[in-house]
């Protein structure tokens, strides 16, 4: 296994099928790799257990691993140590590396600073393509998803972009300033890292330079990077709506897990009690018409699939951008449309199939209704709350679906139970 | 409004603009577009809408926009086209083009073949860098997102790749051979999207070469592509678990969308009868007892949240490809376990209240039990049923949670209402 894992594998591969083992088989794995790939596979592996893994080794291991890591990666890194040995690594850096790495810290995680890094490759404008190209050679490599040379003025300003594609089709004695790009803006430091996501997506980026507020070139984000943003934004709506976090580790340890978990039992516990009181305002009538009993989840769970669809659709449409204020209105209105005919058709079968059951036709009347009703308040609490919820700052991914399914709870149990209170009494 | 859309917006912007109007005013936006970008825009808007605005053009029209595409996008559109006019289009294009085309359409669009585009540079191994270099500078412009240039035999089988940035630091004397990496093997024609998607966010790529059977050279795969792949798979979960397809517009027709809904709605009602005649089997218990038909959502309403919770998991899991047959025996335990801890805290609260609202010993005891009951449940199918349905060759994402809540309720009735009738006759 020793040499399948440092020889045959790549170092992603390795992280891979770190990700994918038990705690007990992980702790196996990682003493078994190879110093020199032990930077490379600590930065693929998820939060979760990059920091199982950090906080099981010496201060020294950890310093050892960080010389081996990029800007961005290490800042990454560093935001899963103990304050401690946080600055412990900052201290032990050369002047140079401790400046920059400061510098992508000074931003938040989810900005395009904190997930830019400073290994740019910078050229001024007035010169001509040839020397470009010389001062090139002069390394011995250059950064990884290196597209474009970014043009900077003498104090540091971005000016624009040399895509390496256009430099080797150029004439070599035309300027840099002739052949640079610069219809696209750069990004500013402070872009919150899904707006990021969304330029590389609608742009078709490979990299693209960030700037602070004075237009100074900071560093460069990188499509892989975003690749990484894009993957927990979506990953985060779908974990989010069950009540977990984004960075779960499928294997995370038990009482963590368990732990994790309870949390969004008790909150739907509540909601649960909710729906519970609502039913034991009706009792009496219950106990009179037991039918009412077998057929009230049915009213409750057809306005919850209902509602879900709505806030599933609006949800995404939130993350694309798509949702608005300015079109709110439209969708509101088509959202209740599609409700009630939804209504209107399931409330004719349901309301068919109920009289058959119980040989009357007051019941079937009573469950058409309240079906009408429910998918009514599915539709409008659907639509609303995402937009609500969003404008008060509260993700609707995580608030939503338990707010959803109280209300068409509420709701159905209120109009089934409450309509039939009102005829058999 | 004609002259943003034209001159300040970039295409891509148009294309968003469009994606989030309703109906009517996508079609005045589109019918104010320039003619130059009506191509850029239409290959940027989703499936959906690509398909609405096509079915409304004459076949002239989208000849000429045909033109202006790049291959992997034209046979991208033109699986949005009726039969008639995409051979018409066929015949239309010049020999070299039709075969192309007719190339990257012969593989599914979800395959590394119909991801492909077939604009690769190709070199020989034989010749210098320099040489290289002189043949690129006669090119007018490289294709959009060439980081590598393809190093072919005479009788086009794959050899090698030499990235751009390492060209530009060689020795402009050594051969392309000596420059070349060989280290990344050839994406096969027949690969799964996802799984090429999996393969570009664990390497860091940019571009890949394809290659049939023979490791014939057929055309690379670029990350804008494979961002819009990852993008849809993420969706697809998200959706499915909503009973939505992942091309579902935020915008679409009245009709169509209630359509789309109706059966989600309809396939929920034959689960949710099912649950009804559950409970129908324990009327009389209920007509004795009232307080059960209070207290009974709560017992089905935990284990689907529970359950709900291990089944995004492990959906998440298996698209992240971290959920195999090899761990699953550890995952079920562990769920099991993290299932029955969760049981027996919010059993003990449930009853507690229980106990205290209906001032009743026996009613507080029986929930407890069928909360844990249904907890256990919970795991079990949460688990198992994501694993079972893969290997039939079913989504889990779109079957799971209806599969699910089914179980959790027929359990959490049955043993809520079983176990009451038991000790109350
Ligand atoms: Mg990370
Ligand atoms: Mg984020
Ligand atoms: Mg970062
Ligand atoms: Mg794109
Ligand atoms: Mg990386
Ligand atoms: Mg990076
Ligand atoms: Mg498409
Ligand atoms: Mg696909
Ligand atoms: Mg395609
Ligand atoms: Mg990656
Ligand atoms: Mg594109
Ligand atoms: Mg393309
Ligand atoms: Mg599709």
């Amino acid at each position: 296994i020793r040499y399948t894992l440092n020889k045959t594998l790549r170092p992603s591969e390795v992280a891979h099928l770190i990700e994918k083992s038990p705690p007990k088989e992980r702790k196996l794995l990682w003493s078994m790799i190879h110093k020199d790939i032990e930077a490379e596979v600590l930065q693929d592996l998820g939060d979760d257990v990059q920091a199982e893994i950090l906080s099981q080794m010496e201060t020294a291991e950890v310093l050892a691993i960080s010389e081996a890591l990029e800007t961005d990666d290490l800042a990454d890194m560093m935001q899963q140590l103990p304050e401690t040995v946080m600055h412990e690594l900052l201290r032990s850096m050369d002047h140079q590396n401790r400046e920059r790495v400061e510098k992508v810290l000074s931003y938040p995680e989810d900005t395009a600073g904190g997930l830019m890094n400073t290994d740019t490759i910078t050229i001024r404008p007035d010169i001509t393509v040839e020397a470009a190209l010389r001062y090139l050679r002069r390394h011995d490599e250059l950064p990884e998803m290196t597209d474009s040379l970014f043009v900077v003025s003498r104090k540091g300003s971005y000016i624009g972009s040399l895509p390496l594609t256009r430099m080797l089709v150029s004439d070599p004695t035309s300027t840099v300033r002739e052949m640079m790009v610069t219809d696209k803006p750069p990004i500013a430091a402070k872009m919150e890292d899904t707006k990021v996501a969304q330029l590389f997506e609608q742009e078709d980026l490979v990299s693209a330079p960030v700037v602070d507020e004075k237009n100074q070139l900071l560093g460069r984000i990188t499509i892989d990077d975003v690749v990484d943003v894009i993957r927990e934004d979506a990953d985060h709506s779908l974990m989010s709506m069950a009540g977990l976090d984004e960075d779960e580790d499928t294997f995370a340890p038990i009482m963590k897990t368990t732990r994790r978990r309870a949390v969004w039992l008790g909150i739907n516990l509540i909601t649960a009690f909710l729906a519970s009181a609502v039913i034991g305002i009706f009792e009496e009538t219950i106990g009179k018409v037991v039918a009412l009993a077998v057929l009230m989840p049915i009213v409750a769970s057809m306005g919850g699939i209902a509602g879900s669809q709505v806030l599933t659709l609006m949800i995404r449409g939130q993350a694309l951008g798509h949702v608005e204020r300015s079109n709110a209105g439209w969708l509101l209105n088509r959202e209740i449309i599609v409700g009630t005919l939804n209504g209107l058709l399931w409330a004719l079968v349901v309301a068919a199939i109920a009289m058959l059951w119980f040989q009357e036709i007051t019941i079937g009347i009573i469950i058409g209704c309240a079906i009408i009703i429910n998918l009514f308040a599915a539709a409008l609490a659907g639509t609303l709350l995402p937009i609500i919820l969003k404008s008060w700052g509260i993700d609707p991914a995580l608030a939503g679906s338990v707010l959803l399914t109280t209300i068409t709870d509420v709701v159905g149990f209120f109009a089934f139970l409450g309509l039939a209170t009102a005829f058999y009494s």
